[in-house]
């Protein structure tokens, strides 16, 4: 019995994948909370034998360690980087599972010690069935170059020619099982459909329609990225291996009493309700991070140095929270508001709103009367997005990674809801 | 191997029990949605033989037919109400459950045909261990008895003989096992504690303390509840039989522009979200009722004639909220708005907010301005209630059982938030 | 948000699938229980608008019928078969969902109206991504061509035009999704891998290496398979639309008194226990068909003329049991020995056994004493394998489907252990 | 909101429950794998902020310990006696719970220690609802007496006292939940009943129909119990603390070589198949634990000094029986037989069976040839019971307890089938 599972991990999108055949299993780019993968091989009789780490993830705490401790597994890392853990692997090593070949390349670019896993079936010939291309190669875009800002050139290079020269030749025939798909902060253009293969990437991938080397590199250094600031410790940890994480933090019930206190002495608030929730109620200095958005905006907003106090919608959000933030390293999860909203606002305590403007009502002031500030406070790539008309004239632009220190537009960030549609502070004079 | 397990059904705070021993069990007043017997009685290898209601309920449809279908087991009824299916069971009719033994009691008051279950184990002497009370006794209080109006007093008579000659005298011993737990729509003063004695009632419930027969119908006939207009249905319904349940209805997905025309076409659109969340954002002409409260304000404010749209949180409130309206006989469940508001928010179509006023700032301006008019729409045992002080005061009491034919106060009442802080619409001229 | 989710069921190796883009789910050959489509559809806020049949398929009741009636989907076929539900598609027809494209191909040769739908991303060129090959290709396997005994190179003939003429032509870069992967009666050489693309396929599977059309037809023809008694009922259910399913069937627990008295009534017993479990103790006159296996044995062994009463080893195998036997149409599920074989022990009934004989000693007694008959009751094609040493020297084949009437063989098959170790009756006078 | 629930760990019998109300909730006696109480009150929003042993327990590991590490709940004991951990609490100590108040009885006799816990609510009066009673009184029965053998009628006369001078006096009101229910090795005669209140038990547990001190002390000293090798590692870790469990294990697959490799290394192989399947082939030297009865077996038969290798009959079997052992302190689980007896049959390995002979035929040999012995292996209490004819003429008593180190009936012992039906080695000359 042979089994390849994708796992995703929602919010961050990323991909891992276990693959199996007969009584073992291997696990590629394992994510903290690593219970799934063990659940997997449980119910199928596996033992998970081998982890890869297809390189250095900056964007999430690798689960490995935790991995290998709990199923004995060994970890393999590319042989580029000094990694504190696991053992180096090098172009050409292969590894058997069952009637499974899996067979190493070497493909830098994204990070030097990017390496890749090429799958064939030893009953079907030496062909190429798959491969895990970690952060190489997504489905509708290619790796980020942009984590060496003084060698750009020569590592988009590097990207070009493992690309070029080493997975594309696998052969049109290979499925692709790329580390991330759409939504990841790893890559602005993939496509949201997650199968693919290396002959139709070959065709359709707009960066692979650079075929010349110097097109490619031109492509790939005149992109924008941001690297929030959470990825210094997810390379520090992936680099050093994590802390074990043992069971998953239970944030406890606290009171709107308990919830004063705790800001007090230097909590963080995140809210986990919707934009319309936050809008018709919130704590005063709270964020605003709408549980499908956690993963996205959390790395940007949150440090490590606070304890962080949620104000859940409901208490099924609590444990999908939990594992969105363990995933990026923030384990100082105390409690919760217990009750909602509700409970602190009849608790007599101070509560804010923030109003809305409809779109229609927006257009009309416009025109009408000039006389305010529009303040856009989204990514500079959707600021400027060539596509469609990205940005109302007479707005300025604020992202939000370029404001955290004080400057105006800050508190209006702290409080805005991270939707796109405009919400502005009704209260503000101009109303 | 002996079970007794309580089902609780949320909201409704209906109980229902299913009692086994060896190979066979039975299930008490089951609900609509009685896959929930089905399963248990299935991981204990039992086959459920017999099916008992306590009586006519009127705030559920009844789930007996359906599991009789299920199950292959007998439907038993009180003797005095003719109902269209099943068998009527009197007064020391005994049924034998393995070890156990059920022996009927017929305990009128809140209705005619109400009979009790007591519970007795054939290896330990013919003492009651238990018994299921129905609506004649619950932990705290006893059954309504205003469904006769014009016999008030005699019905209120009936009741307390009922408990004083035959639940009482069962013993100090005896567990009770009523129909309904605190928050029903049968009873006001339940305890949330759902497990006490004969004995522990005897001497603790309010209502017991009336000892003296007249005393106890003066008590009972001074007592105020509502009617809620699906009573109706519920009581047809469980008198001739429910339509077969079958499959749950499985709303679907539906576009802001679908959801426009279901409305142009009569439908009613039900939110589920929170009161926070409705004020943020709400489409206009919806209804308030977040998911907690769906149960208790769905009887009250929909009719059976009009398709039912709702608009979640969550996809996963969808099931749940299906439940709550199937168990109400409310069927007509073609879709819910897919994506939540954001999709109706940025489709561009209107939406509506409600503004709130901090009970400080409420407090200041009846001070400083009498010049308004405030509603109060909560439930005039709210309004009245002695024990604490129960309204503002200059409040003008406005219940929704009573403003539903487009009296002043019912607008505001479409809109209200079912919480019991304030919440007033800012766009009122007085603000 | 696009999905593909491949859904197996079991034992029959049966693969379908649901694909879904923004709003818009289609579910390619669903079974009969089909919850799980609909269970998918609602966690992605996705209505299912589509069901394709690749085929009218004879292994399993097509749950198309229950599907679309709970989902409100329409139900498409291939034209060249005249059911009596659904809508004809035909060779260029198209199917938008999202920013996917599906486009049918007619690839008959399994069945006349068997069909394939190739998937495009309109975001990504025109070039295919994947294709439904429903029974035309597999993985390292293809269709069936035995169908039409008297047109038998005709139709392989027209398989060979199907492959090579329409799928090959999609491009090496295809993902194929076919369905059924191995351990189905639809072909014996069926890889355990499940996913591969056009272009392997086009170097790897065996049957394509006749690339030559009259090589491809000899190969084919001279194939063998079986036609267990049950694909007749499922020709006719695929073909004429299947009563509707409903509520799974419960069965019941039964004393060892009341299963006695259901054989008596004619029914047939199916021990679903493990063969050692079996060996040490069975029902007389019951049919060992464990669990995992039940799937393969049933279309052989049973009939929809008796009641089927379940001996288990736990009660957890009696829904999965139940979904196995529902989805090959056998519904008369009343009952199951309820304390497994043990109270049927202590009940007092007569039991039997089977004892076993280790390879070695049976090699002893073959070499010291030939005066016995070794009867060899596997599939014919298990005893002439070539691959390896398929059979014992002096054995004589008996297979199943070839000695049901009284036959020589018949009482120790109705007896066997099904699995391939030899076990033989101690009972007999060899031994 | 107040919720009562009981926790049945299956096999032992063992009784805990989780009581809360508002957002703070206690536990009563949790067992080792104790994430179902953080589950229960996580789904609650309530912490747990007690945790009360009502004894130190001989019988299975308490939890205690984890819950507190994972919950920041406080340990409540006994203060009779000198536990490593935790805080004594004393006769009239009292704790709130929302509306709940406990009060703390000393109630020694089981153990020195022993407490129980009454409960009162607040809105209702001060009578008691309930007492959590511990090992002092079950359901039809009382706790045992018999761990002070030099002071056997001190002990019980302390029980007396316990349960005639504090207990009962709690009024006939008062609902139990004692710490076992029936198929606990604490007791012999508790009722499968496991709803009780003080006053069905003054009046019918048998135990308490002695209600002369003396008679009282007479009845339990009169009593025999067992006291299985495994009660000593429960005391020494109930009192010391036990080693926290963090991640349960998962053990791994194994082929039939490495389960020899790991037997010859001394790891004990357990059988969790039905005495059937273990009838019908085992590994030599296997001991047959079907896995309803692994927690009632295990602390007989195993020791803490080897491996346990499992042989499961399906791999859901695993996570249940890992879950029994480690509650018992068993926690070298490095592995189980992948595939099952299946996989070790058909690896050429050796096999045994075990034959059985039907009550009927025993009957007829007993009769007609009396020359073999007739070993009855079951438990002394079984063997003498005097409600029914207890066993076979001439059958001699030799039961496991007792014959552990090498006498007669030893070998049998060890393959037999935990079950009361007659099986006996086929092998055995008489035969």
């Amino acid at each position: 019995m042979m089994i390849l599972q994708k796992i995703k991990s929602e919010g961050l999108a990323h991909l891992s994948y276990i693959l199996g055949d007969g009584d073992e299993a291997i696990v590629i780019d394992p994510r903290r909370d690593c219970d799934v993968y063990l659940d997997i091989a449980a119910r199928q009789g596996m033992r998970i034998t081998h982890i890869f780490e297809t390189h250095r993830n900056e964007d999430y705490v690798a689960g490995s360690l935790d991995l290998a401790r709990l199923s004995g597994a060994v970890i393999h890392h590319g042989a580029a980087m000094a990694f504190a853990y696991g053992q180096s692997t090098r172009e050409g090593d292969t590894f058997d599972l069952g009637d499974l070949r899996l067979r190493v390349l070497e493909t830098p670019g994204h990070t030097m010690e990017s390496i890749s896993l090429v799958v064939t079936d030893r009953n079907f010939g030496g062909t190429p069935v798959g491969v895990f291309t970690g952060d190489a190669l997504f489905v509708g875009d290619v790796g980020r170059t942009d984590f060496y800002p003084d060698r750009e050139r020569e590592v988009a290079g590097m990207l070009y020619d493992s690309i070029f020269n080493k997975l594309l030749p696998l052969g049109d025939q290979t499925i692709i099982y790329p580390a991330h798909g759409a939504g990841s902060v790893c890559g602005d253009n993939m496509a949201s459909r997650e199968f693919s293969t290396i002959g139709h990437e070959r065709q359709h991938n707009p960066a692979l329609q650079n075929t010349d080397r110097e097109s490619f590199i031109d492509y790939k250094v005149a992109e924008h990225h941001d690297q929030p600031a959470y990825f210094r410790l997810m390379e520090h940890y992936n680099m050093e291996g994590a802390p074990p994480l043992g069971e998953l933090p239970r944030p406890r019930p606290l009171t709107p009493e308990q919830v004063a206190q705790a800001v007090k002495q230097g909590a963080v608030i995140v809210d986990l309700r919707s934009p319309e929730a936050f809008a018709g109620a919130f704590i005063p200095g709270s964020l605003a991070m709408p549980l499908d958005m956690l993963p996205a905006y959390a790395g940007y907003l949150l440090d490590y140095e606070h304890d962080l106090i949620l104000v859940p919608e409901t208490l099924e959000q609590i444990p999908t929270a939990v594992r969105y933030l363990i995933r990026m390293g923030f384990e100082r999860l105390p409690g919760y508001l217990r009750g909602g909203m509700h409970v602190w606002e009849i608790s007599g305590r101070p509560y804010d709103r923030i109003g809305a403007v409809h779109a229609s009502t927006l257009e009309r002031r416009i025109k009408v009367n000039g006389a305010f500030t529009l303040l856009d406070v989204r990514k500079i790539t959707e600021f400027t997005a060539e596509k469609r008309k990205a940005h109302l004239s007479g707005g300025f632009a604020g992202a939000p990674g370029r404001n955290r220190q004080g400057q105006a537009g800050c508190d209006i960030l702290r409080q805005r809801t991270p939707r796109h549609h405009c919400r502005i502070d009704p209260e503000a004079a101009w109303l």
